[in-house]
């Protein structure tokens, strides 16, 4: 029997490629995504269709409502900035930052992992153009993982270790493209705006379009979505 | 102005004596339930009641369902053990364990906190008769805080510190009754069992009850809440 391993799977660019990966290295993969009062609740349907697409054995989302607290763009009635140049992306922690969102999606994964008796945990974090998210960060996925194997049954017995994968965490997002082109991954399908059209169409200004777009040019390939603006 | 700080609160005789703990040292509550699909929902309709006559300055429940994931009596259709005896109930990882749940309550209290800029987080976590439960253990809340100031912008800032503070976690039940009627908290409001009857009843037979009334007679005192059994 293949291993399992929990996969945080947003449907976006990062988080496909991450689940093509953990396919790729024999894993049977249990994505899961979150209702957590995000604007962009087009991402969860598509990443419904997606999960099966890409392969995955079972795919759940779950309810956890950030809302309550407030203080991201991303989830309340705040503008998403447009139209920004990398500079200003990366100077400070932007208005779409949504507090401890990798924590909390994190310690689901871990829940998920604990029931399913996996010790695998993939999520597509990615320091080079993470926007300035402190929890995007190598060292917070290193604190995690510590905190993981202290909190689970699995870490009581000392038998197992749990392990958290973030194979994206060091790559550009030209090379995260090319390793999911490589591995089959159909980007048309995958959503990245953070500001998108009532019927799913990414807007090609808000930082994850304009990221995503820079990825492409720079792989010399087209990105095969459908954006407002290109 | 007073610092502020999040209590993790169940309406429980644990989280309601640390919150009394955390006004006794100054700080602006700022308390935090869980929706978790439990089965013993009076308590969510309980803890409102009981924040508020407390002190707390705000409560929030937030819905964070744990019932997808399955695998414990105290969110699924599993028998809640009763009439245990003490060495049972250490012996084992009970039944009634719910996976990560901990790491997943901390990691809303730190989105809390984060949005009120509160740098304190309180947790009524203790690992005497804490019945086995991995996420309980004083490093667990260690790895916990070490995360947090890597998860957050305080942390990434460097200016701030966030702080976990545990303070029952190395008292007896009876000692933590002791506390609490020394702040006055008026332990009949408080609720503990793990298996209710519809009125809210408590059972006085699940290891939670049993743990509670044995606390009340090892301080010499009557616990002023209803049982069924007693």
């Amino acid at each position: 029997m293949p291993p399992k391993a929990v996969v945080l799977f947003s449907g976006g660019l990062d988080s496909s490629t991450v689940l093509a990966i953990a396919l790729s290295e024999g894993f049977e993969v249990y994505a899961l995504s979150f209702d957590y009062g995000q604007r962009h609740k087009i991402e969860l349907e598509l990443a419904r269709q997606s999960a099966s697409a890409l392969g995955a054995k079972q795919h759940k989302v779950v309810c956890a409502d950030l809302r309550q607290f407030g203080g991201s763009a991303l989830t309340d009635s705040i503008d998403v900035p447009k139209g920004r140049e990398e500079k200003e992306m990366s100077s400070n922690i932007p208005i779409t930052y949504v507090p401890a969102r990798n924590t909390i999606f994190l310690s689901f994964a871990l829940a998920y992992a604990e029931v399913l008796s996996a010790n695998d945990i993939f999520v597509g974090v990615n320091a080079v153009d993470y926007s300035g998210y402190p929890d995007c960060r190598p060292e917070f996925i290193s604190a995690f993982e510590n905190l993981a194997n202290l909190a689970t049954k699995a870490g009581v017995s000392g038998n197992e270790r749990v392990r958290i994968h973030a194979p994206l965490i060091h790559w550009s997002k030209s090379q995260i493209i090319k390793k999911g082109i490589e591995l089959g991954v159909d980007y048309k399908m995958t959503h990245s705006c953070y500001a998108p059209t009532s019927t799913g169409l990414a807007c090609g200004l808000c930082d994850s379009c304009s990221l995503r777009l820079k990825g492409f040019k720079d792989a010399g390939l087209e990105d095969p979505a459908d954006y407002v603006h290109k």
